[in-house]
């Protein structure tokens, strides 16, 4: 065995790229976000940490509800964008077509093809993160990300994030399939 | 816009597949885990949601520490294998070839490129779950999984899972660098 030990500040997994959207003082603003899990079944709550100074966090704060929208690879370059502006200098939303959904002053980006409605479950404040439980209220995509009536990551095609060396990536192949390809180990 | 409401138990985004490692009454075993993120830099914490009945929690909380092991796509078949059987009934670890570094008796998985071994932070009780808050202590892997002394995801070839569908995915194109395509959107 060869292994080494390498520097340990790093978080070297990849990461999907999400717009994270609130309305800040009656405006829509979006900022990037790669620091998000999912936590819990039901009720269905991800987690995102996200740095307390960040203009969003008002926002979130402010209003108790705030959108995720998950950024495919054709987005990359004007979601690099929202993570190098804050929306106190820039106007980050007028890059997108706005909608809004039935949670109402939430605002969600049409380019993204999927876009998550979530109210504030609860906020974690955490050495210097905010950790907001959101929880899933509801959930839009498009047709022309479905197959058989089920979202499909090939069409949806993701934008991927990878540290050290801040990459972006997209999927590729598709290499079996969740709790099945396992089964050709268990014994009889 | 033709956006549609889709159902909202799911979380569909990609995620990496990790294998998290603990010693239980002496044994090593190990799980796979997708709810996972970072959450702060300093120190580098980062937050796993594990069901709260898996063999795997008694370990971590037991011992106080644990490892975060990044499942390559060459792995796809032993790391599914680990999420449909419970160390409780199955010993994992002849699976693998398992090795242990600085903090002594967590057991980690010589197969994946990338191995962690982490402290116990801090543990939160949360709808069923145990949300582990993990300080990564030290951080291992191979010469050949870096290029110019940085960890290279093109040669890690991470395992990447995503549902609804449950499907396991490699990475495909990079597609560009970050904190800096969006430059050419800055404004003067």
């Amino acid at each position: 065995m060869s292994k080494i030990e390498v520097e340990t500040r790093i978080g070297p997994f990849i990461k999907p790229v999400v717009l994270v959207g609130a309305m800040i003082d009656g405006q829509p603003n979006f900022m990037n976000v790669v620091w998000l899990t999912r936590l819990t079944f039901t009720p269905n709550i991800w987690g995102l940490s996200i740095g307390e100074t960040k203009h969003t966090v008002r926002g979130i704060r402010d209003n108790k509800k705030f959108s995720i929208n998950i950024a495919s690879v054709d987005m990359a370059t004007k979601t690099d964008y929202c993570g190098l502006v804050s929306g106190r200098e820039v106007n980050k939303a007028e890059l997108f077509d706005v909608f809004y959904g039935e949670l109402e002053d939430v605002p969600m980006i049409s380019e993204c093809p999927i876009n998550v409605e979530c109210t504030v479950y609860q906020i974690v404040e955490f050495l210097g993160r905010e950790v907001i439980f959101g929880e899933v209220k509801h959930l839009y995509s498009e047709e022309k990300y479905l197959t058989d009536g089920v979202l499909d990551q090939a069409k949806i095609n993701p934008l991927l994030y990878s540290a050290p060396g801040n990459h972006y990536w997209a999927i590729g192949d598709r290499v079996g399939d969740a709790f099945s390809i396992g089964k050709s180990l268990k014994k009889p």
